[in-house]
């Protein structure tokens, strides 16, 4: 019986207005109930901070119901199973799924992704490269951009934790890659440890368009977009015949009120290109195949990672305002 | 020998600035040459007035170069082959193809499309519907947005040579259509001639997105625009998930300056919508298969056409300006 474990959560208050900061927040203290059947307990080692969770607590429904007010905050985390009332599972397995902003969370089967073993790889590593941000980028980039060896791929938020996978996997298939990001340092990162054949900081640009046009006269065939706004109108300034666009994220630009920017229409048309939008939980069906991939790929040093990890759950909602100023350095986590 | 025929041509004199208007072009009278090995010389019959001729004689190369200053105007035709100097092709023959503006044509086997047989169906309807703007329609609507029955079907300028299209064979395929049109009268010929289910007059609704919205609470499927602007924006708002969008034309928008509206990158990461361009001369590898298809619809009678034709060489610069007012009642053309 593990009904006498206290549990530790953060739940959200209010909705962002617009900004997120981390009066949105409250940590509570509460007892951890008893399992019913089919449930399992996981205490939580890790915690994803994704720039997604700006949607999800925003109140509009997005692609997911929002975060309901005064509940638990939605995340993905990994853990070790303590108690299991479900054949699937077994106590001292490990999990990624969605485990919340806690210490200790009960999930039902639908919850989990994947079972993961602690011993393959770093444990946090399934919440990065081989968790939302790895699938994320694989599926965006292989599924939908379909690129081709020799083609040229921008990607923005370079060094980010999608960002930096996608640059790897586009190296791995043979094509050249370009990363956008927002400072030296980070173009530095790219650069070493990302392996992107060109970076632009566009901060220190003066016009990222041409910044762009003078790399690649004739044009980027795949843009990966985590983005929006300025950099993405740059960026479709510049692009080849049947180019592919994945917008994937948006976190350059305000959610509400929509934003005014130039209309692509014509430039949709008159370059034959293909813009989709890509829900990583659409590709939730493929992750084992998609994992395995990404884990061999990792094993064998083709892709390397980059964590920036705050420590205690009471560090999660700075760490969530951190990366929607674009302030951490790789993949962002909390570590319990 | 035919080299005492005379011809009668138009030639591009100026550009758009902005505006088109007829003064852009002027009649010119001319010898035919002798046709050198490998030509025929076609006597035109019909010509194709399209709005992409907005393009073609734009300074900015979009995706075919644009028709030099002091050339004959680009366009599609059909006629009669009463010379040839190309083992294909034999004189009373009749074809499709790129012949200008123009009585007399002398061009190659690139710049025909196809032969066709002037019993089979009415020789004009070869530059509609069984022409550049069927083949248009049929790519974007099966190739594209990939419909499927029970789903609806978004059309804009419904009532025109490609948008009639689309919604007819829409219904083909077992969709729900929604025709959007600028005049009751073009939309009594929606209902009429073309079967939509729905027509919209926009210029008789408070809000277009909400007049659609009521029609189509769950959202638009398959989105056909041949506009731009703010019938795109209103359509945009009113997007089922995985949406497919096809950028056909942008006739409601200016090209230059590129004006500005409503950002569209969360509308198309949260409903995971396609958007893609249209170019039909990337289909011309399937002409021969489309026609037939399309030829077999037409002779069933599962497709209507309306044709509005101008007569003499002479009134073609004013019906590109009369389709680019909108002011067209069906496929604009002119007969020789």
């Amino acid at each position: 019986m593990k009904s006498s474990l206290n549990n530790e959560k953060i739940i959200l208050k209010n909705r962002p207005n617009p900004e997120v900061n981390e009066s949105l927040f409250e940590l509570i203290f509460e007892g951890v109930r008893e399992l019913v059947s089919n449930e399992i307990l996981v205490e939580v080692k890790y915690i994803s901070i994704d720039p997604a969770m700006r949607g999800w607590i925003s109140e509009i429904g997005n692609y997911s119901e929002p975060v309901p007010l005064n509940e638990t905050m939605r995340s993905l985390g990994v853990g070790k199973i303590i108690q299991s009332k479900n054949d699937s599972f077994k106590e001292n397995e490990y999990v990624v799924g969605w485990l919340g902003w806690q210490k200790f969370s009960i999930v039902n089967q639908k919850q989990i992704q994947i079972k993961v073993d602690p011993k393959s790889n770093n444990l946090s590593a399934n919440l990065g490269v081989l968790g939302l941000n790895g699938i994320t980028a694989y599926a965006g980039l292989i599924y939908k951009c379909k690129p081709l060896a020799g083609e040229t791929v921008l990607v923005t938020t370079a060094a980010g934790s999608v960002g930096s996978a996608v640059g790897q996997i586009a190296k791995i298939y043979g094509c050249r890659t370009i990363g956008v990001t927002s400072s030296d340092k980070k173009a530095k990162i790219c650069k070493d440890e990302f392996g992107y054949d060109h970076v632009i900081n566009y901060n220190k640009v003066n016009n990222l368009s041409s910044a762009i046009k003078e790399l690649v006269p004739n044009g980027i065939d795949c843009f990966f977009d985590n983005v929006g706004g300025e950099q993405f109108d740059a960026v479709m300034e510049n692009l080849n015949t049947n180019a592919r666009i994945l917008i994937c994220g948006t976190i350059g630009m305000p959610s509400f009120p929509i934003p005014m920017g130039p209309r692509i229409n014509r430039t949709i048309l008159i370059k034959r290109a293909k813009i989709e939008g890509l829900l990583v939980l659409d590709y939730f069906d493929r992750y084992n195949e998609i994992y395995n991939q990404l884990l061999e790929w990792y094993k064998n040093g083709k892709i390397n990672i980059k964590e920036d990890i705050s420590t205690g759950l009471k560090s999660a909602p700075s760490s969530l305002v951190k990366i929607l100023n674009g302030l951490n350095s790789g993949k962002q986590l909390v570590k319990l």
